[in-house]
């Protein structure tokens, strides 16, 4: 019998693959990315995120807080979210943090008060509602105009033709996306709505959120998303000659796949349905398949040939603390490790301490050591 | 403007009316109540269930640590979960709980393995799955014969048979019913169990769960659930005559109603469909809406005659961080309070940090002050 503790288990490679991989196709097509921190906030996952010279996407005056600890400049850093409270949009403001996602008349309002006895550096976006549907998750869809995410372009309208500061807009169809064609939609009503402006208008920033999907179900076989197809969409009618640089905001497609959830099969059931595998570790750590119905591919570190469908559960008094049914697994027995995969966004960022469990330790695959020199105790010591 | 953070209210004079009826009803029908302390595990909240003389429902080593730390003695702790680790039985066995409700021949194996090598006074119940179906939230019915809990009767019987220190029996068919006739129909279903046990098994123990509901609906109308019903429904083919005391979970019922949300409006949206409020909470301290389409009673402190329904929503980036719609309210304006009444149970305990938003501060509507005494000096000081 294993009994170890559950944990959170990073590559650094991939990782690694992934910003090299990411940062090529900005290289190539032009973005400015910016990480939404929310989708995981260890500090060796934002150093190596920041190292790839990324800024930093925030959603509260915690996160903000966070990100200037960890030493990205404030200019870095975009503040985003539709509830913003008044000490908030001061907090943003005192940081002077680049650029603020204004999402109506009254938060425009409510950054005027401020700026009217704050000085202060940041730039003020306006959040405009794209209504467009996507058909992902009705939970992480948000640019329909039934949403709570920003304004109609007509309010947009009215604000920068009283306010000549602001340098640009913002927009976010949703998350999980992965069909290109949703992206070519936005840069297409993008485009459409920038032709409808203002001739004095000024066009300096623009963002288009982020949304690329994983692949959740073959995440071995894809652990780096398609970044440049992501991006070729959302260039398809916004051509660098018209806007030389864009900002997006990835956050899933960038840490989503570097991350496995490791558990241990406490018990075994044989219920009339199928047989059912009680793990360590559930809802407490991973609230996606509670909260959203997602589904994570499970494998089992074994080499039993024979395989059996299993439903896989976590150990909360809840029967929403299921990973799912139909787990094609080998044969299980007491303590062995069960793998969740895909696991390194909106897992340890969204955990709960229900129950009064702490929350996972997370564990590390290092970067392949370069040999290519000799150490000396002179470098060993630096290290 | 009304500038003021989100925080939980707490009225300790329901939270007193509560345990009041519910001792009533206890001492009246025979039970022994172990608050199930995953509902709320608030200091003051707890010291004034213990003073009541619950005992308590555990179901982590660290609700256990908690609880003894609380100052219950550990006999007065049951310990429950389906998934139950090796550590945490082990020291469940050397704290010395009262009770263990084991869920599996296999979780029967380990306790044995584990009382091999160690001297405990804890005594073994089993949990049996009573597979009986009730109409509630799907993700909190829990005693159906494919849920992950407790074990057939024909299992419990092999255990019985070959361990003659088991001193009872568990069971729990789910949560928030209100339906009295579900613990009827457990009554007789346990009764029916019961009739078949060996003649020479000697029945010390049964905990009948949790389960009893509170009005979501009209909280202010009916802040007292009916234990005595519940009671009385349990009592249905059960009497002291057969059983003199039995032992019973109650979580939800004790501290769902003393315990209110209080939000602010931060910006109202005027969307196609109907007005959107969006508070400065959401999901992050109440994950009940997001997690089960769960409902609460949303009201304003105004005296506004006008009433028109509102969409409320909390402020995460996420389409799923939102009370629900069709909330009559009276015509709002930012800065105006909301009250989420009846969260009590299951809103503090199961809060996130995501967006690594602190969790919220607790405030005490304290109980009347008896001012049959004249307050003196001496009396300030000692207070």
């Amino acid at each position: 019998m294993n009994y170890s503790r559950p944990y959170y288990r990073y590559s650094l490679p991939i990782l690694n693959q992934t910003l090299i991989a990411a940062t090529e196709a900005a290289n190539q097509f032009q973005f400015k990315m910016h990480y939404a921190i929310k989708a995981n906030n260890h500090t060796r996952i934002v150093q190596k995120i920041k190292e790839y010279g990324l800024g930093v996407d925030c959603v509260s005056a915690e996160e903000i807080e966070f990100a200037l600890l960890q030493g990205w400049s404030p200019t870095e850093i975009v503040f985003a979210g539709s509830g913003k409270t008044y000490f908030e949009i001061q907090y943003a403001l005192e940081q002077n943090v680049g650029v603020i996602h204004c999402e109506s008349m009254q938060e425009w309002e409510i950054i005027q008060e401020i700026r009217a006895n704050t000085a202060s550096k940041t730039q003020i976006a306006l959040r405009i509602n794209p209504d467009l549907k996507v058909e992902t998750h009705a939970k992480i869809s948000t640019g329909e105009k039934h949403h709570k995410f920003g304004m109609g372009f007509h309010e947009a309208l009215e604000i920068i033709a009283i306010d000549r500061s602001i340098i640009g807009f913002h927009f976010h169809i949703g998350s999980q996306i992965l069909d290109m064609q949703y992206f070519e939609s936005l840069s297409l009503t993008v485009r459409n709505l920038l032709d409808t402006l203002p001739n004095n208008f000024n066009l300096k920033y623009l963002n288009l959120g982020g949304g690329l999907g994983i692949d959740y179900e073959q995440p071995e076989r894809n652990p780096i998303p398609d970044f440049e197809g992501w991006m070729m969409a959302l260039r398809s009618h916004l051509p660098t000659s018209l806007i030389p640089i864009i900002h997006i905001e990835p956050g899933r497609s960038i840490v989503g796949q570097c991350g496995t959830l490791v558990g241990t099969v406490q018990y075994l059931k044989h219920l009339d349905s199928q047989p059912l595998a009680i793990l360590d570790v559930g809802m407490n750590a991973l609230m996606r398949p509670a909260l959203y119905g997602a589904r994570h591919q499970v494998t089992a570190q074994s080499d039993q040939l024979i395989r059996v469908n299993y439903t896989v559960s976590g150990p909360s008094c809840e029967s929403s603390d299921t990973f799912g049914d139909n787990f094609l697994l080998p044969v299980l027995k007491r303590g062995d490790q069960l793998i969740i995969h895909s696991t390194g966004a909106y897992g340890a960022s969204m955990s709960l301490n229900y129950n009064l469990r702490r929350p996972l330790e997370s564990q590390f695959i290092e970067e392949e050591i370069k040999t290519s020199f000799k150490k000396t105790e002179n470098f060993a010591e630096v290290a």
